[in-house]
This record gives structure tokens, C-alpha cells and sequence, in this order.
């Protein structure tokens, strides 16, 4: 019998994860569907009742005393809604409610991916024991969340940390958010292989335009693809010399993706963070990879809803 | 008799003000001295020591309980020590103790100038009933602090908040601090003379080359003083949105005596805004001016002090 067992739903764009998790952050039981984002939202809510359904059909099942879900964002935790970019057909959706529900009235905890990512890495990760910490992924976008004060700090709608969409070249280009120069648009995979091809290195012959191809022709010794990633660390670190000179996190995790790179991405980071954090209580600031794997999204879910259980809210 | 009564310090490049606060943020008791600016350090100290001198010859100075000091920056809370940019003479001044001791042991609380302004705000004026806000100071520099989750937070070293040294424009101009393109690198009052200066414009018959009398040219129309306060505005505004991307605060306060040229800056600040802040959940950020005038100091000081004694720690 597990007395800390709880629900969590990993929502992005390309697939719904679900999960029991107990007390210790492991995953007892899984299930995962393909997100139908291009659907309507009805469908999309459909596939999230099938993975519940199948977490349901466990007999651990009703051990479950609460469900996190951490959700690609925007997400509301106030109204309880979540307005996924990659997911037209949920916006203002109201996905706790939805879940409440389904699951028979648990309570339910709802939080940003990032932010979920950020719960799994204090929990358990490389930001473990790190009282104010900065957590991000750089994949696709640019997510991330924040450790303040020893605890997960969601802010009041469950977005706190979205590092990838706050500007740092304020003339810059246009991001798809509306705002210019953000993180994401400079230091995205996407960003990083599309400024590559625009200076002129070619994939080779399995035409592969990835961001992980031009890292790879980047430890070849090729120098656009190498400036590519530069220019990209330039704009993390000056986001996380931001995020640390506003809230003095003493580390930042950086995965996903783009991070698989190493010492690609690593070195030039931690090079252009000497140029940015330049004030005293931010020069002490470490940049290491992240430790959890593609689990993350669900442990971190799982934190959230555990700490709402034990009565101390995660707001 | 005054139960809630704290002596309050406002340690800035030009002046060492202090004060003897009630538990209504009520001035009872002021000192001040010119700070020497350039001179060693004991002579700085020995500034400090009549200051509190002064406020110990009252008679209510018995019933003060701690000492909040609220300095320019950088501080170091978890040191004791302060390294103001404009006071050479201290460098890793370890400004807790030497006040300790000349106070016979009371508890001191220290948190940088910025930090201690929010608490003002906070407090007493225009962030009152925010559990979540920016406080800004728009002058000689750009400094601020935070109220997150209903609390003053000061971060770790006690200098959260400090939005001026965040890179808005990661390949823009060197800022003293060593980074580029700094918020105070663009928006300070003497970077907004400057780019006046640069632009063309020209001082009246008093050869007033100050912010307020750019202000005042904007205000009567010149085009390039209105100019250099649109760019100054872009780069709080870029500021602005990234500190409540990353933190969700629902209310900027910007003071300061920049601040005091009014819609010259507050216009374009708020059309400014709706740039840069793009995300459903920041796009309900309001900006104010601050209410608190140049107390401000001394109260956010006493707030912080009175906070600690209640045995709530400020950090």
C-alpha cells in the first residue's frame, strides 16, 4: 500500500503522458497517447480521459490521492485552464475541471511544463538541495521554471521562469509571442539550425537540418555551426544573468534538446555568463546540464500534486 | 512608549539619513550627514556613527528593538557587508557589525536600497495589497526589488530586484558593470541626457543638461527629448516584462526622480509595454508611479527591521 501515491499528466504537443508516482518520485504505472493537437478540443481532452482511463484500470489506482499536470503554457492555475501554443483547439480550456471530473473529485494540481520540469530537478535532479535555482529546457521553445526560498515557486498562474520569452535584444526579431529579441527566438533548436542554413552550412547527406546536425558539424570544426551555437549561448546566458541579477538563483539546469549538445552549447555558455553576470552576487552562479530524462514532466507533476496533498500549497 | 520601534538607515552616495521608525512606519526621531563619498572607509563609518549618535541622544532611543539598513548596492545580507558602486571606500565593508556593535547588539537587518524602497511601497504606497509586485527607481541609477508570494523578497544576498543590471540588448552598449546593454545603461536619467545630446538637443540659457530639463523639452515638444525618453521607456518596458515573465508581479511601481517627468515617460512606458509583454499571463500588468517620497528609504528600511523582529525573517 502506498500512502503518497498520486496522478500525473505530462501534457505537450506532440504527446499526453500519464502516471501513478509515489511518495519516492517513481513511476509505477504509465500511459501515453499521441496528442491530437491539431484537433479540436474535445478530441484533445478525449485522449487525456483515454490515459486516465488506463491509469484508472490499475488497481494502484485508487491509492491515488491527488493529479498534477504540467502543461505546455500558457497555463492558468487561477481559472484553472490551460492555453497550450502548439494546441489551438484548447485555449481558456478547462482542463481541472475536466480532470476533477474524470477522477472522481481529486484534488487537482495544474502547473506550466517548465515549472514541472523545474519540481522533478529540486526534487530530484542537479538542482537538488539548491534553495534558488533557475531550471530550463531548450528544445523546440525555451521553458523553464523557479526554485525561490527552498521551494517551487509556480507564481500565481503557474508560469513563473518562462525564460525563453523574455527579451534580451530588445531591437531584435520578431518572436511568433509578439515581442522581439526573446530567448527563445535566438536560442531555440529551430533558431539555431535556421541560422546556421542562413550562413551558409549545408546538412549532409541525410539531409539533416536539426539542431543536433549542426551541433554534430559543430564538433567537426565547422564555424558557422559553431557560431550558430554561440550566438544561441550569448542569449541564454544573457537571460540567465537576468533571471539571477532579479531573483539570485545559485545554479541554472539547462536541458532538453538543445543541451544534448555538451560542451557545444556548455562552453560558450558558461563563457558569454562571465560577460553578462558581471555584478558580485551573481558571479557565483554555476550552469550545469540537467539530470532527469524524459520523465521529467511527470515527476515533477507528481511533486506538485504531493505537496498540495500535504497540505502545504505549491503556490 | 513605543512597543514597535525600530532606528532605521538609508545609506546612499550623496547622504547617510536615519531615523527612529514606530510600527506605523511613522518618523519620529531624524539624523543625516553628507556621505564621504571619496574618502577611506572609517572616515565613511564615522559618518554612520554620528548618525546613529545622533539618534541615540533621544530619549525614545531605548525602545528601538533592531536596525534596518537599507544600502546602496551590491550588499551581501549573508556577509554583513556592503561594496556601494559610488562609495570607493568600502569594499566587503562589514557595515552589520561595526553597526552591531556600535548599537550594543541589537539585531541588524540589512537589504540593498532598492530592496528596501519595495518594502516602503509595499508597505505604504502604491504596491499596498500586492502579493506580487516590481518596485522600480528610475534616476541617477535604475535599481528595484521584488514582492513575491505577499513577501518582500530579497533573495539570498539581499539584492534581488536589481532590474537595472539586466541586459536588454545583448549586443548594445558597454555598461559600467561590466555587461551590455543594461537597463540603466538606456533608461538612466543621465543615459537619457546623453542621447539627447547625441541626438542634437541643446540646454536652455541655464545650461541645464539634466534628465528633468530634457523632460522639459519633451514636454514643450522637441522631438529628439522625446525620443530619448521613448527609448528609455523601451528598455523599462523590456525590463519590466521580462522581471514579470519570469515572476508574474500584476503591478510595476516606478519611481525615482526620472519617474517625476510623468507622461513623458509613463505614455510611452505603458505603449511600450504592450510590445514586449505578450503572454496572456503578464498582459494584465499595470504601471504606477511610486507614492512614497524620499523616505521611502528609511521606511522600507524600518519595515524590514520591524519584519525580522516579529520573528518573521525578511529573506
Amino acid at each position: 500500500m502506498h500512502t503518497d501515491l498520486v496522478a500525473a499528466l505530462d501534457i505537450g504537443g506532440t504527446k499526453i503522458a500519464g502516471a501513478l508516482v509515489d511518495g519516492q518520485g517513481r513511476i509505477l504505472v504509465r500511459a501515453q497517447r499521441a496528442t491530437p493537437a491539431q484537433e479540436d478540443g474535445e478530441t484533445v481532452m478525449r485522449a487525456v480521459e483515454e490515459v486516465l482511463g488506463e491509469l484508472a484500470a490499475s488497481p494502484l489506482w485508487d491509492g491515488a490521492r491527488a493529479v498534477g499536470i504540467g502543461s505546455a503554457g500558457p497555463v492558468d492555475a487561477v481559472a484553472g485552464t490551460v492555453s497550450p501554443v502548439n494546441v489551438p483547439g484548447w485555449r481558456g480550456f478547462p482542463l481541472v475541471a475536466r480532470v476533477r471530473a474524470v477522477t472522481g473529485g481529486l484534488p487537482v494540481e495544474l502547473i506550466g511544463d517548465g515549472v514541472a520540469i523545474t519540481a522533478a530537478e529540486h526534487w530530484q535532479g542537479a538542482a537538488r538541495g539548491h534553495d534558488n535555482a533557475l531550471c530550463m529546457v531548450v528544445s523546440t521553445g525555451v521553458g523553464g521554471g523557479l526554485v525561490l526560498n527552498g521551494r517551487l515557486h509556480p507564481g500565481p498562474t503557474g508560469n513563473a521562469g518562462h525564460i525563453g520569452h523574455i527579451s534580451v535584444d530588445l531591437d531584435g526579431d520578431l518572436c511568433p509571442c509578439g515581442s522581439r529579441g526573446c530567448v527563445e527566438r535566438i536560442a531555440s533548436g529551430p533558431n539555431i539550425a535556421r541560422r546556421a542554413l542562413e550562413g551558409g552550412w549545408r546538412p549532409g547527406p541525410d539531409g539533416d537540418t536539426s539542431a543536433a546536425a549542426v551541433a554534430a558539424a559543430a564538433r567537426a570544426g565547422d564555424l558557422v555551426a559553431l557560431a550558430s551555437f554561440e550566438r544561441a549561448a550569448q542569449a541564454l546566458a544573457a537571460g540567465i544573468a537576468a533571471t539571477a541579477t532579479l531573483v539570485e538563483p545559485d545554479i541554472a539546469v539547462v536541458g532538453g534538446g538543445v543541451a544534448k549538445a555538451g560542451d557545444v552549447l556548455f562552453a560558450p555558455l558558461r563563457t558569454a555568463l562571465k560577460d553578462y553576470a558581471t555584478l558580485s552576487f551573481v558571479q557565483q552562479l554555476t550552469v550545469v546540464p540537467a539530470q532527469m530524462g524524459t520523465d521529467a514532466g511527470l515527476v515533477g507533476a507528481a511533486a506538485a500534486a504531493l505537496t498540495r496533498k500535504a497540505g502545504v500549497p505549491a503556490v
